[in-house]
């Protein structure tokens, strides 16, 4: 089979431009409309995307002034999606450092089961001190910290995903006999951060468990997708730079003895399409003279850790910024920011302009033709396994890609036209069923 | 308006029956099925009940062996069914002594929305060991301290409901301002068991919030009722004993304040129903006819807290049973099953048959006819304002319940005729929408 681009559709309210919700054709209350979200995924699976993607974290991130906040929470808008679906994967993010392991795997496994194996979890340890106020600490737990938690909440979500064997339930009604005890196997889990005794109160899901996803490219994030995650997202301002990452994290995948080609790497892209190229930029241009800069001025202090009233709008970045280690918040965000700050030699009006698109992500404004060649450029090139689509403005942006670049992608080849019949998530990215860690592989 | 009764079906796999799943109709994978639960859900509907409800605790309920275990999680599975019905109430169980308050009330919220103002909690405080076990603690919580934590729990959550005004987004496009940050309302809460810091993600939902439910009968959780519930679930085997219960929680419910009207009492039934008495009698016949006794014999010395091996299926319970006071457990389903096994001399194979069709609730077989006239009886005569129905097979019990004793229930106008227009669950139980505590009231 020839090698095919995976699209993930990462949907965000009114697009993932900050400035989006201003235009005319926004709805302001599209964060909480059920339809606009049933909209948008049929026009990804349209597109024969393999999969949505909500982002989240438990904390309102915004001041409300700025633009839309808060949010439907991601597994419940997804298991909604679910059912107006039937092809597109799911994945939900949701944060190891604020949930615990027995609730989160049965929620994960129910909306497998329900949707019929198209779940998928995006693994996050969630920075910032506001999310962890909400959960009875003072202060954010450490960066190291955080992802030591998340790996001991894996391999505790694991056991209890792998508490079921496949062929637990019986059903003998004559014998009066419903299941075998014996297929059930619980975690008896006793750790550093959790305890969990008994077996999962859901039965092993379509897929085992859920697509594994990661989105955190810090040293510490990027040793934990090789252990554990099959996609990742990241974002990435050069194909030299995404080229650097896709060939470390194939490489310590393979380190850690697993197949390379089991874990799918995918860079986030902010098309601006447009018939013209010109119209493109206009398209792009229209969007930033909607940014109220003071809003993206106490962002960019905030993700920079600097105190209110540091930045200057027309002046760059200060000179002395700590390096990357004594972030304990989203660390690899806040070293690809200074560095596109840096190279291009940004004042902080123009950082904003830059990041009000993708908030880090590359944003590519271009013909549809222009944007397939970027995206094949990558796909050929070592960059990606296929890409994160983040249309700056929604439903119109995820409407231009489907109409406009999708067509192009599939006449290359490059995409299905089709789905054929019903399969799994973690099919759709051409990846296996995960194996029971329990049950003892058969050999012929 | 004529009072009418508040009809709730409480869905249980292939019914509240243990031996129901062994019948021919019943399908061993029922519990994981949706179409199986959009089915219940469309039953319902037609029966014009006020509400859906699924039972839950965070563990594995019974041994496989026994019968179906394991089930979706209740909000995931009625965040499905929301979209597939319109109008019925969508009630989730949720334990406040397993989850964090910012969690779960996302979670409501979110279902609320989705569901255009369906959503109901039924809180409990969760017993057993088991569950406890799962979430990193040795051993139970006592009692009354997870009643203390229920009550902190349900006053951050309320603070969290109301940390955004109805109308704090304000979607000025042509100023750049989105949302009225005045208007919202961090809890900064502080207290025993939770520290929660900041708002809620999620608006303020068409509800408000959803509408709260209660099962517990001890006197702790009578008192919990009193003050937070506007629906209380309760197992009640005599008339005399349901009024009762019914006057002691209208008097409680007045005596901090609230309306008593604003307190819905549904003690549960399970109709076996039958074209003449005879009928009904040979179903609940063939029914026992398949309970596995051993299985009751463990579940009787865990409610009990008897060690394994205490009870002999022929003889009564020992004379020697602890007071209700020495329970940690579930307090007054250990009352009420000791009264009836003592009140009506029951050996234990007796009081086995007597629990397999609703664990404690009451049972009534009957035609039609009989079990409308129970139902108005109850209705009429204080003890009840509605029932939670629990049908022994499912969908067949349900499907008799809504053809034959709604039909009667309607002629005699004790239930409505049809939904009407969309209304909220809320509306449906004749309770007025909870005002947001940081809005002071408008008087004309
Ligand atoms: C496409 C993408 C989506 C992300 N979504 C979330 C999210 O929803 N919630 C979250 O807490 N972190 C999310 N992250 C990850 C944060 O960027 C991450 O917390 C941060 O980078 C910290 O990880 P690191 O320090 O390992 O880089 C996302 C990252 C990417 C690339
Ligand atoms: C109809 C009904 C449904 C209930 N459902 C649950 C449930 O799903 N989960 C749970 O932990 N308790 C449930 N309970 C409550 C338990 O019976 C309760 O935990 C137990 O009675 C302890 O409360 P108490 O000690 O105040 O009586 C339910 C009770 C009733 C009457």
């Amino acid at each position: 089979m020839p090698r095919h681009l995976h699209l993930n559709a990462f949907l965000m309210t009114t697009g993932h431009h900050e400035a989006s919700w201003r235009l005319p054709e926004s709805d302001p209350f599209a964060h909480v409309s059920l339809d606009h979200y049933v909209r948008l995924a049929k026009i990804a699976e349209r597109g024969t995307f393999d999969s949505l993607f909500l982002a989240d974290g438990p904390q309102l991130w915004s001041s409300l002034a700025q633009r839309p906040a808060g949010a439907l929470e991601p597994l419940t808008l997804l298991t909604a999606l679910a059912t107006a679906t039937e092809h597109i994967g799911l994945i939900a993010t949701a944060s190891t450092s604020y949930n615990s392991p027995y609730n989160l795997a049965r929620k994960f496994a129910s909306l497998d089961i329900i949707s019929g194996g198209r779940a998928g979890w995006n693994i996050v340890t969630t920075a910032g001190r506001e999310a962890a106020r909400n959960f009875g600490l003072e202060h954010e737990p450490a960066h190291a910290e955080r992802y030591a938690r998340a790996g001991e909440f894996l391999d505790v979500a694991l056991k209890l995903w792998d508490s079921w064997e496949d062929d637990a339930i019986v059903g003998d009604k004559a014998a009066g006999v419903w299941g075998d005890d014996a297929k059930i196997h619980p975690p008896r889990h006793k750790g550093t951060y959790f305890s969990v005794e008994g077996a999962l109160n859901v039965p092993r899901s379509p897929q085992g468990y859920p697509l594994l996803v990661q989105a955190g490219s810090s040293e510490d994030g990027k040793e934990f997708a090789s252990r554990y995650a099959e996609a990742v997202f990241t974002a990435q301002q050069t194909i030299e730079d995404a080229r650097a990452f896709y060939a470390d994290l194939k490489a310590r995948t393979a380190a850690v003895g697993r197949d390379p080609e089991h874990i799918k790497v995918l860079p986030g892209i902010v098309p601006v399409i447009g018939a013209t190229e010109s119209e493109a930029l206009a398209k792009e241009q229209e969007l930033e003279d909607h940014i109220v800069h003071r809003h993206g001025v106490a962002n960019l202090e905030r993700l920079l850790q600097l105190p209110e009233g540091s930045l200057e709008l027309d002046r760059q970045l200060p000179a002395d910024l700590p390096p990357e280690s004594a972030i304990e918040g989203a660390k690899s965000r806040y070293t690809l920011v200074v560095e596109l700050a840096r190279r291009d030699r940004l004042t902080v009006r123009q950082l904003i302009g830059r990041l009000g698109g993708g908030r880090g992500h590359l944003t590519f404004a271009g013909t549809p033709e222009q944007v397939a060649d970027a995206i094949e450029t990558w796909f050929t090139q070592g960059a990606a396994d296929g890409f994160n689509i983040m249309p700056p403005v929604l439903p119109s942006g995820l409407d231009a890609f489907v109409d406009h670049v999708v067509p192009i992608l599939r006449t290359r080849g490059l995409l299905r036209t089709e789905y054929g019949p019903r399969t799994t998530l973690r099919e759709r990215y051409g990846l296996p069923r995960p194996a029971n860690q329990h049950v003892q592989p058969v050999y012929a």
